[in-house]
C-alpha cells in the first residue's frame, strides 16, 4: 500500500515540466494530472483581485513563447527550452533592445556560471529573462531582438483541497504549494509526496483524525486558503505539516513552530528521537514556507516541516540546477517516509485511562506473566508499568518515556487492555471520541 | 520515650514464626500479638468471597502440618521446621508420588543452594514444597509420601488499623503488611517498625496531624482498605508512608510517588539532602510493594517508602536467608529513625504569615539583636530573613531554603515570632488550622 | 537636557553638610533645596507620635551645638566641625564625665583609626561621640566635660513627593532617602540622582507611565509613606527603584526583588545582559535599604536597586571616609545613567499586536527591502521576524531576544509598523492604554 519512491519519481516527471506561477495553465495542468491520482480532489477557483485580509489575488498570467535573439537571428535564450528563462509574471514585449538596456533586464549568478536562476515579479510589473552566466558572457552584439509573449487577464487563482473524512472531525492539516516551474526539490517533490501520502491516508480509511491536503501556490494560496476557512482551521486543525523540499538524498531537515511547543512539535520530537534519524535542527528564524501564513499571529496553527535539503540552504536552491537529477526515488521514498511516520504516530497516540481502581487482577485475564510483541514469555511489569500511568494525564507517547517502552508495545498493551476493559482509550485532541482500537 | 532497636528486635522475634498468609491463624496471631502493644489497635474482618474493585477476597487457608518423606519414613522436608516449606496456599494432599511427579511441585533455587525459596499460589489452586537445592539434590527415590494437611474455607480476612486522632483531620497514613511467612527485612521488621512508630506518636499526643496506622495482607489488604475507605482517603490524607524493608544494615533506600512531586516526596527529599542519609534513589518503576495500590489511578495517595535494603534488591529477599540473623537492632533503630525523622518534620512544617505590614519595629521586642539556639548573641539578620519570607507563599522547609537556615533555628525563629504575635502559623495542610506552636 | 555629572557634584556639595538625622532642620534644609530644583515637590509633615503599622513617629530632634573640652578648656571633639560626631538622636547632657565613663559613650574604629563612624540610637534614649580612633587614643585626661545641646520634641518627620503624570495612571515608584548625615555615597548621592532623574523625566514629558518620586528618611520614612499609601501603591506601581549609592567610580551592583522574577527585574536583567555593564550582582539576602518595607509581605513592590558601591560592601560605608571625595561627578553620571537606562526601557518596553491576519503585502508599504537603523538598505527578515512574534504574547524585549533584534532596531520597525496601522502597541502594564508612539 506504501508507493514506492519510483512511482513518485514517475509522477515528478510528469509535472516537472509544466509552466507553474501563482497562476495560469501549469498550476491547472498540475492540479489536473493530481486529479488523475487523487479522484476526490476539489479544484477551487479564486477570481482575480478579491481581496483576501492585507493582500489582493493577482491577475492570472500565462505565457507561449518567449526568446531573446541575436541579429543573425539565432536564439541565446529561449523559454521553451527552460520554463525559468523568464522571470515570472514578466509583462509582453517584443522590440530591439540595446545591450546596455538589455543588461537591467537579465539575471544571472556570477558565482554559479551553469545556472539558471529563479526569479519572479508578482506585484511590480516588469519584464526580464534568467540565464546561465556563461551566456551572458557570451552576449556582446550591440542590440538583440527580445520576445516576450505573455497576457496579464483578469482569470482566477486556482487551489486544489482534499479532505479524508476520520472518525473524529478534528483535523490534520497538510499542505504544499504548486507555483514554482521546473524544479526538482524546491517544488515538485512537494505535490507528488502530498498526493502519496493522500493516496495511503485515503486507502488505510477509518483514522482517527480527519485529514485535508491543500495544494496552492505559495503565500497568496495559503493566504486565500486561510481567508475563506479561518475559523474552521482554528478549532479544527491539531496538527499540521508543510510538504516542501522532500526529494533529495541528504539529511533530513526539522523546522519546528514558533514557539516549539505544540502537538505537532511534540510528535516530530519523539519521532526523531526515537528513529535517529540524521536531522538538522532549523528554529523559527529559518522558516520560509507557508509556515509564515498557517503560524501567523491570529492564524497560529500548528505546522511543522520534515524535510530533507531545506530551501535556502543548499547550493542548488531556486536554480535549474534543482532539477531531476538531483531528487531520486530513494530522496523522495525517505520524504515520504518521515512525514508518514509523523502522521501514524499522530494517529496512534492517544491518551488510556484504567477503568479500575487500583490495579486489576491481571491473572485474571492471564495478563500478568505476559507475552510481548517479540513472542518471548515472562513474568515482566510492562502491563503494571503502563496501568500505573493511565490516570488520563499521559498520552501513550508520555508512557513509553515514562516507562521505558516502545511505542509499538505501548500500543499493544493498550489494544490488550482494552480488548478485556481494563482501559478506555480517548483521542487525543478530541477527549469526547473514545476509541475502540488503536 | 523513643524504642530501642533491641525492644523492636524482641517484637520481630515473638512474631517471627507466626505462619502468616494472606488469610488464617499466622496473620490473627499477628495481629493479637501486636495488639498486645497498641491497646486502641481495632480488629478489621471482610469475609471471604466480597467483592472489591476487580478482586475477590480469597478463602480463608490454614494450614496445620506438612512434609516428604522418603519409603523408609525419614521427613526429608517438615513445615514445622520451617514454614516457608509450604507454598502459600496448598491444596491438601496425602498419597504416594513418583519422584518425576513430585519434581513438578517443589521448588529451590539451583544457584542458592541453601536457601528454601518463597514461593505462594493464592488464586491458582496447587500444592508444592519449598526446599533447598541441596536437599533436592540428595531427593532420588523413586516414589515419596507428601502430605499438607491445610483447610481452603469461606472465612475471612483480617486487618488492624490504628487511629491517633491530631489538631487537624487531614491524615498522615502508615501502612505495612502482616502476610509473609518467617521472613525478616521483609516482613517482621515492617510491622514493628510502624509499631514502634505508633506507639511513639501516640505517646507524643496534641500532633498536628491526625495519624493513621494499617496493618494489612500485601496487595489484597490495600485493595481492601482503599475499597472500603476511598473517599475518607483521598480526602484527608495528606502524607503516606509505605514501612516495609526496614530492619538491615545496608544503606537506606527512597522510593519516590509516581511523579516525585508530591508534598511526601519534598519532605523526604529535604530530610535526605539535610541529613546526608548515605541513600539510594529508586525511581517509580522500581515499585513493588503496597504504594502499587495506595498509587493507583484514582487513588493517587503521596506515599513513599524509605527503607534499608529494598525489596528485589538483596541477594537474601524471598528466601530463608532473610532471617532474623538479617536483620538487627540497629538495623531497625535505623529504619525507625529515617521515618521517624520525616514524620516529625511533616508535623513541623507548616507555613508563617507576617501578621504586620513592613518590618515588625524589633527592638520594641529585643528580637533585633539575637540570641540563636546556637546560645550566641549577636546582630544578625535572621528573624529579617524569616518574616521577609513569612508572606504566605513558603513553608518552614522552603524558608530555611531561602534564607539558609537550619531547620531547627527556623522553628525556635517561628516560635519566638508567634509567641509575640508578630507572625501566625497555617497547618502547611490544613491552612484553616492556626498552630499555636510549632 | 540630561543633567551632567558636574552639576549633580553641585548640588551634592550644598546639602552634604546639612546636619540630616530621621527629622528636624537638616532634612527641611535638604528638601527645601531639593524642592528649589523641584517646583513641584509637595512637602508632607506628620506628627511625632503617630501610630504606623507596628512602629511609632518618633519625637523630632534638634541640635546646634556639641563637643568634648579637655579639663584645659580645648575642644577635643566639636560637632561643628563634622556632624558625624554626635551619635543621632544623642539626649542633652552637659556636664564634666570621668574618663572610664566617658569611654561607654565614645564610637570609634579600632581597625580604622582615621574614620569617624555613624552611630544612631534612634528608639533607646542615649546620648554618644562618634570620634576617630586616633583622638579617642590621645584622650588621657582623668575628666571631660561634654556639651550636647539637643531637644527632643513633638514635633513632625518630614518627607518629599514629586509626582509626574503619565499617560497612565500606573506609576514608576522611585525612593530615596535623606536621614544620613554628612556622607556621600550613602547619602547624598541618592538625593541628588534621584532630583536629576526627575527633573529629566518631567522635561521629557508625555511618559507613558507616571512617576512618582519619594524623598524620606529611611525605614520610618518609609513605612510613613506606605502606611498613607498602601493601596495606591499596590494597585498602581509596575516598577519600583531604590535610588541609593550611585556615586562613586567603582563597579556597578544590582540587587535584585525577592524572588527575582518581577517586571522590573526583567528590565534591569535585560539592561545588565545588553550593555554588558560590569555589575555585580546581589541577591535579596543581602538587603539593607528601603526595599525592606517596600517589599516586604503585604506589601510586595517590584522594587531592586541599581548601584554603584553596595552599602555595607565598601570599606568606607558608613563613617567619615564615605565623603565628596569619596564619591565623584563621573560616579553620579554612570548612578544617573543606569537608573536611567532602566527607566527608559520602561518607558518604550511594550507589547505590538499584529493587525492582520496572515502576513501583511510589506512590499505595499515598501517595507520588503528594509532600511535599518544603520541605513545600509538590504532585503532582510527583520520586519518579518518582528511581526511574527508581535501575537500579544510577547513585548519588545522578548521579540528582540527571539527574533536576534536590538532593542533600538525593534522600537524602530515598531513605530515603522505602527505608521502603517500594521501593528498597535499595548502599554505593558496597562494593556487598556494604547500608545501612538514607541
Amino acid at each position: 500500500m506504501r508507493i514506492s519512491g519510483d512511482l513518485m519519481y514517475k509522477w515528478a516527471r510528469e509535472i516537472y515540466s509544466y509552466p507553474r506561477s501563482l497562476t495560469g495553465d501549469g498550476v491547472r495542468y498540475t492540479l489536473n494530472y493530481l486529479k488523475s491520482l487523487l479522484p476526490n480532489l476539489e479544484m477551487i477557483e479564486i477570481q482575480s483581485g478579491t481581496k483576501v485580509f492585507d493582500w489582493t489575488v493577482p491577475q492570472e498570467w500565462t505565457i507561449n513563447e518567449a526568446w531573446i535573439k541575436s541579429k543573425n537571428g539565432i536564439k541565446l535564450v529561449d523559454w521553451s527550452h527552460n520554463n525559468l528563462h523568464v522571470v515570472g509574471y514578466s509583462t509582453p514585449v517584443h522590440r530591439m533592445v540595446k545591450r546596455e538596456e538589455l543588461l537591467e533586464h537579465l539575471h544571472s549568478i556570477p558565482e554559479k556560471p551553469k545556472a539558471i536562476p529563479y526569479v519572479t515579479s508578482y506585484y511590480k510589473p516588469m519584464w526580464g529573462f534568467c540565464l546561465t552566466h556563461e551566456t551572458l558572457l557570451r552576449m556582446n552584439d550591440p542590440e538583440y531582438e527580445v520576445y516576450i509573449d505573455s497576457h496579464l487577464f483578469d482569470g482566477v487563482m486556482n487551489i486544489g483541497e482534499l479532505f479524508i473524512p476520520g472518525r473524529s472531525t478534528k483535523e490534520l492539516l497538510l499542505t504544499t504549494y504548486i507555483c514554482h516551474p521546473s524544479m526538482g526539490n524546491n517544488e515538485v517533490s512537494g505535490p507528488v509526496v502530498a498526493t502519496a501520502l493522500a493516496r495511503t491516508l485515503s486507502e488505510l480509511g477509518d483514522l482517527p483524525y480527519s485529514v485535508r491536503v491543500v495544494f496552492a501556490p505559495e503565500t497568496i494560496g495559503a493566504i486565500v486558503y486561510i481567508h475563506k476557512n479561518l475559523e474552521r482551521l482554528k478549532s479544527s486543525v491539531v496538527a499540521a505539516l508543510n510538504i516542501t523540499c522532500v526529494g533529495d538524498d541528504n539529511a533530513f531537515s526539522f523546522l519546528p513552530t514558533k514557539y516549539g511547543d505544540a502537538y505537532t512539535d511534540k510528535l516530530a520530537e519523539y519521532l526523531i528521537e526515537g528513529k535517529n534519524y540524521p536531522i538538522k535542527r532549523y528554529c523559527w528564524l529559518d522558516r520560509g514556507s507557508d509556515e509564515r501564513q498557517y503560524c501567523s499571529p491570529h492564524v497560529d496553527l500548528p505546522m511543522v516541516s520534515l524535510m530533507r535539503s531545506k530551501y535556502n540552504e543548499y547550493e542548488e536552491y531556486h536554480t535549474s540546477l534543482d532539477n531531476m537529477e538531483y531528487i531520486s526515488p530513494t530522496g523522495l521514498a525517505g520524504g515520504f517516509q518521515v512525514n508518514f511516520a509523523v502522521i501514524d504516530l499522530l494517529m496512534r497516540n492517544h491518551i488510556p485511562v484504567s477503568t479500575k481502581i487500583c490495579e486489576p487482577h491481571l491473572s485474571k485475564y492471564c495478563l500478568y506473566n505476559f507475552k510481548a510483541s517479540s513472542g518471548v514469555e515472562k513474568r515482566d511489569n510492562r502491563i503494571l508499568n503502563f496501568l500505573t500511568f493511565a490516570d488520563g494525564r499521559n498520552d501513550f507517547i508520555d508512557i513509553a518515556r515514562l516507562a521505558n517502552l516502545k511505542f509499538d508495545d505501548v500500543c499493544w498493551i493498550a489494544n490488550e487492555l482494552r480488548r478485556h476493559e481494563l482501559i478506555y482509550v480517548k483521542c487525543h485532541s478530541d477527549p469526547g471520541l473514545e476509541l475502540a482500537r488503536v
